[in-house]
């Protein structure tokens, strides 16, 4: 079946962004990453700095203790349930409109029940994070390696809460490909490969 | 980078037989899965029985006791890590005499360093691995259902015992995909694909 619209989870400096932008190239498609930042604060009036923080952080402890436990209680009118219905609304709206790639903001749990969506995960080895980051933040040593380290428990965490599942497990996905074995180009031709459906 | 070898890992009824069978006939390669069992016992000398036995259960806490409690000691004189031995010289001198598809046998774990190596993991939903399970077995209702879980259980046990890693984990291949979504053919191709390198 051909897919019109592909999520992609990808873990931090496996070049999710970069690989992302090939894929909606090649097939003539649009490309959203930051874009979901800026809609969902535009619609739910939460400021861009809270909506770009969720995207990446789970809540705090004290967050979780005001609020759920565990978990968004969809019925509580805090910020973050604002926050998460209107990014389910967003990215719903997003993928109703025209084929596109979403990178990141959990698209590829909000869109798991559409049978054109392909959902996609893309990790690599710490080296090749590592040498991305460098490039990119010019860090070097513990930091580098810390940031790496960090960046990823982060967004398995801020996953974890939003979504309740576990962020990287190849059976939430249709495909998950090793960046730094397969590299961005051959990472991109998969996709696309996939998306055409057989 | 072109890939001589592929081991694939797969769920139970994923398909990774009939997927394996089809990139070896799609890139005119050789293909393996019962025949390292067959060489396994042949050059060991320890029974067929024994090697399949151990090819997809861990073994019992009696015979960790007996031997070694977690993984393998490899200075005993078990036969089962004369199993392991072996199999790791039966593995890596089919690799070495020509192009290959291996199906399971923990191929990809006994592979990992060469980097003409494509590790495949395969998996797929329930009802699709229940599906398949039912056309090849006959099996029905709960036993099914049973069956199916237990032998991914059998299989995640067995590769942590003997390799020491999480057996699906997708950061420990190179891509894994979902059979259920993606369709035999299309998981065909898309190895196909990555095996000819950019």
């Amino acid at each position: 079946m051909k897919k019109n619209i592909i999520a992609i989870s990808r873990e931090f400096g496996s070049g999710g962004r970069t690989i992302g932008k090939l894929v909606a190239e090649k097939l003539g498609i649009e490309f959203y990453d930051k874009d979901i930042i800026k809609k969902v604060a535009e619609e739910s009036g939460l400021t861009r700095k809270y909506v770009e923080h969720y995207g990446e952080f789970a809540p705090s402890s004290d967050q979780r203790f005001a609020y759920s436990f565990v978990g968004l209680d969809e019925d509580s009118n805090s910020p973050l349930v604002q926050l998460w219905k209107t990014r389910e609304k967003v990215i719903t709206d997003f993928a109703t409109a025209k084929p596109c790639v979403i990178v990141g903001s959990c698209a590829d749990y909000i869109l798991r029940d559409r049978e054109d969506c392909l959902k996609v995960f893309l990790y690599a080895d710490s080296d090749t994070k590592e040498k991305r980051i460098q490039e990119i933040y010019g860090e070097v040593g513990l930091k580098l390696k810390n940031r790496v380290k960090d960046m990823d428990i982060r967004r398995s965490l801020n996953y974890k809460y939003f979504t309740g599942q576990d962020w990287g497990k190849a059976q939430n996905y249709d495909m998950a490909l090793n960046r730094g074995s397969l590299g961005v180009e051959k990472c991109a031709q998969l996709i696309v490969e996939a998306a055409l459906g057989e």
